[in-house]
């Protein structure tokens, strides 16, 4: 698509994800057309909001009954997806770096976990949920030899700092990293730093609120 | 403490989280002030948003050393901790489910996942990561018994509306989903839809993005 907008925010690309799996979802049942109230309430939005994200990226549905679930899918996928497979290479293969490998190969997706990194002699040379694992130290050569773009750092905390310089050499372009430490990439590798404790301290600080103002 | 004030945005109850680890991680390498540009930079943003954020919750520092640590630590732990330990259940102790409760109960926390719930009758009964796993069926009377206020739902994405209900029943306050499924409560119970597959698709969306850009 060469009309897709640049400069989408960041916000809106996560909520076209979501989007996404929940008209997938709708597919699945046989729902054909969806209104934006409807998708915006699933979402804990409004419609508003959905209504301006479609724009944004040049959708537009006149039909009087609602979005059309199959045709807004591709439109989607056609701004999120990239044309080919996107190879993701998972370093530290402990439970979290397993439960993701299974969650996302487990799914009809253009992002696909090829490899994982570890140190552990127990699991190096092995085939982990249907992916082999590698030693830190071919990290760059299996990089290359797997084509990976993308790393999802589910190592300890306190190793992340030590996997920057080699992430950065082997010319990778993206890191989702779990860890709990906020690692810096120079210009060209986007980061997103992901810290399950964030989200789980916010829950508990909204629990308190609701109780101290019921 | 009796001046907090309320309706703190999520984004700033988010960075707080944030700012604390790095605070806690600073005040354990026996650094004892921070300037507010250095917190920015290792969060990657500005140096007004610290300020912004701190000046919201009543946080003012004069020092020219920058921001006492500790001090600090502990303003923003009296805004977002609980004054007693809150008790976390999981639902579903996969590898997801596992891998949330190693990272949490390994860490000095107000935060405590003491009981996991699951149907599968290998781990029904059993002591998992230290904590006891009961039949779903139990999960009623298990929340009151063990002072569970907040849920994890890490079960697998194709049972989460079935859960919502008992959730419910349970008297549980807050819900951290980590299923696909987007889900609602009613008012009281606060939840946050936590997708990992939304933030890996917003890597790769933005890899391909610098990769058109280049």
């Amino acid at each position: 698509m060469s009309n897709v907008p640049n400069n989408i925010p960041e916000k809106t690309i996560e909520r076209l994800s979501e989007y996404r799996r929940t008209l997938l979802s709708c597919h699945e049942q046989g729902i054909t057309h969806i209104f934006s109230h409807i998708l915006a309430g699933i979402h804990g939005i409004t419609a508003v909001q959905v209504r301006r994200d479609l724009m944004l990226i040049g959708f537009s549905s006149d039909t009087k009954k609602g979005y059309d679930v199959e045709v807004l899918i591709d439109f989607i996928s056609e701004i999120l997806d990239n044309p080919n497979v996107v190879n993701i290479g998972v370093i530290g293969i402990g439970n979290l770096g397993q439960a993701l490998t299974k969650y996302f190969n487990g799914r009809r997706s253009k992002l696909s976990i090829v490899a994982s990194f570890d140190v552990d002699p127990d699991k190096v040379g092995k085939i982990i949920d249907g992916i082999p694992c590698y030693d830190m130290s071919e990290f760059e050569n299996k990089v290359a030899e797997h084509d990976i773009k993308i790393v999802i750092l589910s190592s300890p905390t306190d190793v992340a700092s030590e996997l920057v310089l080699p992430i950065i050499n082997a010319g990778i372009k993206g890191v989702l990293n779990f860890t709990s430490k906020p690692l810096n990439f120079p210009r060209g590798i986007f980061v997103e730093n992901y810290d399950i404790t964030t989200v789980l301290e916010k829950v508990a600080y909204f629990v308190k609120e609701n109780e101290e103002n019921s």
